[in-house]
């Protein structure tokens, strides 16, 4: 059976590094699948790696092992670990980026397991003090994509790290949220998420002093050039310019205020 | 028979939601190989995607299906669909993206078929209106890489959305075009093709105020710093400098008109 | 037995042509894993992708055939080559981007060979004049990944190209060296080498007029924003600013040059 094994770190899109990932994994696993979310995690920005865990992996089919570097702390005292969330299996730093992934797994009643990887068997000979990546993450994946039982690599563990989480605040109008992420498109997406917006019917949405009447369902269903609001594919509620960019013409930014105000008759 | 599938869009370098895309094929199809084409389209920029489209995908292997999203309309009427050429065929939004690939079709006589991907079983169970990237094109890949028929996936249909095409025009000296493509070495061509030259002679390349006699065949023939002319390695008339970057430091732009001369006795 | 063949190029992050290298690869060889070393090799730097031949290469595993393409003199009379490094065969043009790969096959004792490729049985039956990298180096990979000896295609040389190596100078206090990359975190590496530091003792390192006390183990054991300098994870001394970017902050430039003192007492 083919394994499949995902990575993610920030090392940026020149990919150096991360084709020296691949060839360990590849010398221990010939037959895995590799296939890369996103190496261009903004440096250093665990909540940035944190978002994107939370989602793409899971699209992949279970039994999948995703790699994360996301590691400001390589060659510190700060766990190399593996996870178990459901289906998937993690593999990298306990820093923290693993924060939103894990209050998916407990939303979704999925099992978790954590492991301390701390046999040095399963590493690549020689450890650079700075890139774990490579010569722990990468290899451990192999063994794991071989079938090596997960409690093999180390003991288990329950407290792992994990990040505050920016909370959506119930206003008496409505909701208060924040942009927690611009898109390639300019496109904002905020932590307000479309469960929160359950039985609130009609809303305005507000952020850097413009007001959005209602939800669109589409770019398409609005002119070229206006702001709209929207819920995201993967279900955050998002600000966008139809056919234009909301981050350059509005100037939005993450950590800007975004609220919701239900009920439009209060005039 | 291992199966390839290729992927296009205009969703950045960050990859995430191709990632998502390549998940929702494995799942389907666990042995597909995929390969990027690229996903840096000009954001919603439908005639660079169609500019590419005619052309890398035809160095693949018969049989090879080629996902492409550029789709500034997702979500409204415009049809999804697939398309064969020929011996590939092609998934996407009915938006022109494949007009030069059909050109290109028609000038080799290819037989060309069209079909509206309009049954839900071929898709991810929940569609998002804004990424059907991944919830109805990458299934579809999937299906057709796992042999569904082309015609299960929807109803034919004749007429595919075009483009309207900036023609090459024939003066009294020569030719007209225009700058249709900048690249990542500065190097500018245009939508005049090597067999437009056939019979012209030699040549003088105008552009920009700046005049070049000759074509060369290669870089190396003339000086470092020298502006040239050349056929590309896809046919078109380009215009470079020698180990430099023509697009900065003459300011050469896409649409700018490119004017050949032939015949250089009349000064 | 599936073969995997890397690339490496400066064609950069957009893929295109990378695309269609990677589709007649396939098209020879099927069953190819094709893995991505990097493609923002600055455009014709000859120097920066010899950097990374010296060393990521040689993280697959043995049998690997990686093929190079930064080729300034493409159409001209440089050789195409193919060439063997130990266990790893290299294809690209001859043109000293292999000068340090070869150094280390050097120092390591590993028998080198050097073919030039002028059969053009073995390349595409059209060949660009500017794109030898699709059209001779990647089916020339696929036929190598195929089991043809290196002998069929092309015969022997002895004198590849090679680029003159900037040396690390012995100085009556310790020694001198100058800065040759800096990295997407705005970490810059030096030509001075771990061995060169061999028996050195307590070191200061001085660069733009900064000093630095001490080589550091890892990021950590140091205070956010102090100036660092360490062994990177390929052997070289680098300098680095604790969660930030050395390149930013003190101005560090490829051709800086880098002072190792050592011995403290003399202040």
């Amino acid at each position: 059976m083919t394994s499949i094994i995902t990575l993610l770190t920030d090392f940026g899109g020149a990919g150096v590094a991360v084709s020296e990932m691949k060839a360990t994994i590849l010398g221990l696993a010939p037959d895995a699948r590799m296939v890369d979310i996103t190496h261009t995690i903004e440096p250093q920005n665990i909540r940035d790696g944190a978002r994107i865990l939370s989602r793409s992996p899971f699209y992949f089919p279970d039994g999948t092992v995703h790699i994360f570097v996301v590691d400001p702390g390589v060659g510190t005292a700060r766990r190399p670990m593996a996870a178990r969330l459901g289906a998937h299996t993690f593999v990298g730093p306990d820093n923290g980026t693993l924060t939103l992934a894990m209050r998916r797994a407990a939303d979704e009643g999925w099992p978790m397991q954590f492991f301390h990887l701390d046999q040095p068997r399963y590493w690549r000979p020689k450890i650079s003090h700075i890139f774990h990546g490579r010569d722990i993450f990468a290899p451990v994946c192999a063994h794991l994509a071989n079938g090596v039982p997960l409690a093999a690599f180390g003991p288990a563990f329950a407290d792992p790290a994990q990040l505050p989480i920016v909370p959506v605040i119930h206003t008496p109008d409505g909701l208060r949220g924040e942009i927690i992420f611009t898109d390639h498109f300019g496109n904002c997406s905020s932590n307000i998420r479309a469960e929160d917006l359950n039985g609130v019917g009609d809303v305005q949405v507000r952020v850097r002093g413009a007001t959005i009447n209602g939800l669109s369902a589409t770019f398409g269903e609005r002119q070229p050039g206006e702001l709209i609001a929207l819920i995201n594919h993967v279900g955050e509620l998002e600000v966008a310019v139809v056919n234009g960019n909301a981050q350059q013409r509005f100037g939005v930014q993450v950590g800007d205020v975004v609220e919701v105000v239900s009920g439009l008759g209060s005039g």
